[in-house]
């Protein structure tokens, strides 16, 4: 007997249907954001090591467990232990204009402290670490003020942060040689502010640590103005931040078992850990509750899996990245394959699209689906990148997708004591989850190449 | 001798060059975000005859003054002068599980007050107009309580707030012809919170008017929860809401007067009155500074209009909608024709796109230029629409065009105290105007059909 193809269409579900019910489960009936809550006032900042991570890696282990997950567990970490100290100090002592200046300023993540003795020395302002070379002979002795802006007309703000970022995360490494005593960065955001960004920096390997610093944006250019009148301008410096001996963390992992290719892995997620300042509600806060809710929308709808779907709040992007890596290394252990892995690591506003990094046919089939989105708003798939905590995946052929939401609003909120669960809409949240549920079906239905 | 095209092309700059200067005057030397501060922190709120209004015709008359544009004028509008009065008391007075429970509630704009005397009564709870009919029987005498919910599954909000606002708008017109005593509505927004939203309501000639409030969609669903309980629940109602005779105001006009078409008009705005809460920051003094803003553009890179574009910040949209009515009447009786008018009236959020009301050729025209704007995010060009306050202006042929910025947030603030400055994004608003400034540019250099 012929089975007439539209009898086949009336039986199975078209994905436009599927799509649909994910995005009214998420948009109606979610947790989500109630979830978020609980994640940033009820636990707040959680810095690897801290007892806020601690708090996080149990709180998202029970809701995955209330939320009935097939398996739910934690993967061993260890991580860096870096602590603020309980004092800052950031101060102009003897401006002609107007005497003393306190600044509110953050110690950068992962550096050392300049210890009760302090360092008192004149200033010297560079626009970013091109401009090091020329000014080499003129660095010892003093603290280097980097006061590059990141470019207010690159509309992909992540590529102007991109663009600015190396003076935090590498001014210490490059101007150690030339003998500077500590380091002072502008804050790597558009916004112009009293707010100042939080951050990590990476060490040389034989080069002295310095000590080093974030300002606002306002308070970068109130000191750039006033050293172009007072060249001898003497900034004192005094913070008590500390690199502890690495310490025990965990990743947090929820799975639901593939029915048909369990061996086969989708996992999505986000980081748990977040700076010390603020609730760290869109970094990643957001991405990390929108993986939970990804596989919680599975299970609502009754969607049975084919391959086996992971929600992973990975420990310690901020200032290590361990939790990536110990995943992959365990992926690899157990040699599963991953078909596709998707992070939300750029804030929970709303979506705009996906970038991906993989091979020119995963990218094809990749940018097939995107009609199926462009009624939800996400235009956008052409753009390069995974996430930092996927990377480590790519060697398994594994397609490395992140979800991009709009980037207007990011750098405003990043690292600083703003970003907070006030600042997530609930909407935008709910469409992030949404999308990334959405793809997930699509890749579980139908696969992807392998490279 | 033969002009080489390339020669040409070398001669005249690229609408691509054009369009991204626009864009980083308007990302990087914008006194935009500024201008929105003063109208929001030193006015504030501005409804049609109010003191605040006169300061904002003032404020934007002497902003368009000092920015030189050619002419600057006030054109005399007679708007509706509604007052909500001193006092609003909305209150459940005999709840067995709650006794008195206070509602924060805010008279609907163009309602009449109960007076001193209140009104006391039982409650009839409706989830729409179309519920009216079936329950007509059990109106009279009673408050009918439109608790019909904004459907949070639609992605575009502004449809859900289409298909909800009627309870609002109507409500009271369609239930006084079955002896309804007043009028609550649950606020039309699909946040579920604390703030009550204002709007208005029309009466019917001939209907009694009935007094009406909106309060809270939280406390919709207490009061919804406690009917279920309790079906002889009173409600007491008092406010002083009082429409005024009609009273003096202004559109305000500003001009960049046309090189070489001075009698083909091109007119982009927003309008000045806001509801008498909160700032009106996003709805819709972003719109009525982003219209300055695109003239002070244009001048700033020196780029000299062919035809004379207009920037107008009308009056009286929110109740009454007499500014818009009035530019038509006088573009008419001036024999003016507008070849296009782009109003900002969805909030100053990010950019995705234009609605358009017009020919089919001239739809055709429009979508031909949606490749230029992709790059700066705005990919939807398909929705219909243009706005209220350029709605009159179509029997010149013009093509009606409505900046369409992202939509998620717009309804949790609109009309209520929480539409601020701080509400707004400064790169989201800018990039809203760069937007408008491009598309001006465009239509300025090419022109459009005439229907």
């Amino acid at each position: 007997m012929l089975v007439m193809p539209y009898l086949i269409l009336a039986q199975k579900k078209s994905d436009e249907t599927i799509m649909a019910s994910i995005y009214d489960e998420a948009l109606s009936n979610s947790p989500l954001y109630e979830n978020l809550r609980v994640l940033c006032k009820d636990i707040g900042h959680r810095l690897s090591g801290s007892s806020g991570a601690a708090a996080a890696i149990e709180y998202t282990r029970q809701l995955m467990i209330e939320y009935n997950f097939d398996t739910v567990y934690l993967q061993s970490v260890m991580v860096p232990n870096w602590k603020r100290g309980p004092v800052e100090i950031l101060k102009i002592t003897n401006s002609k204009k107007q005497g003393v200046i306190d600044f509110n300023a953050l110690a950068l993540g992962n550096s050392v402290g300049t210890g009760p003795q302090g360092i008192l020395a004149e200033i010297i302002e560079l626009k970013g670490l091109s401009e090091i070379n020329e000014h080499r002979d003129e660095i010892a002795g003093k603290i280097v003020f980097f006061n590059g802006p990141m470019d207010p007309t690159l509309i992909e703000t992540f590529s102007a942060y991109g663009a600015a970022v190396s003076q935090r995360s590498s001014g210490a490494a490059h101007t150690g040689p030339y003998g500077a005593k500590a380091i002072i960065v502008r804050s790597i955001t558009q916004s112009l502010d009293d707010v100042p960004h939080a951050g990590s920096l990476r060490y040389k390997a034989g080069v002295k640590a310095l000590p080093a610093m974030a300002i606002s944006t306002k308070d970068a250019n109130l000191l750039s103005q006033l050293l172009k009148d007072q060249a001898d301008l003497l900034i004192y410096m005094e913070n008590y931040a500390v690199i502890l001996p690495e310490t025990q963390s965990y990743n947090v992992i929820g799975q639901l078992n593939g029915n048909l290719l369990p061996n086969e892995y989708i996992v999505i997620g986000g980081h748990l850990d977040s700076w010390d300042v603020g609730e760290g509600a869109h970094d990643d806060g957001s991405g990390c509750l929108q993986g939970i809710e990804v596989l919680r929308i599975f299970k609502s709808l009754n969607i049975k899996p084919k391959r086996t779907l992971r929600a992973v709040m990975w420990m310690n992007e901020e200032n290590g990245g361990k939790g990536g890596k110990a995943y992959a290394d365990m992926s690899k252990s157990r040699n599963e394959y991953h078909i596709a892995a998707i992070e939300s690591d750029r804030g929970g506003f709303v979506p705009r699209g996906f970038t991906s990094t993989g091979s020119a046919k995963q990218k094809q089939q990749l940018l097939k689906w995107k009609t199926l989105f462009e009624p939800y708003g996400l235009h956008d798939f052409a753009q390069e990148g995974g996430g930092a905590d996927i990377s480590p995946l790519s060697n398994q052929g594994t397609l490395l997708i992140g979800l991009l939401p709009d980037g207007q609003r990011y750098f405003r909120y990043h690292h600083t004591e703003e970003d907070v669960f006030e600042a997530v809409d609930r909407r935008e949240l709910e469409l992030g989850a949404a999308s990334i549920a959405s793809l997930v079906y699509l890749l579980d239905q139908y696969g992807i190449a392998n490279q």
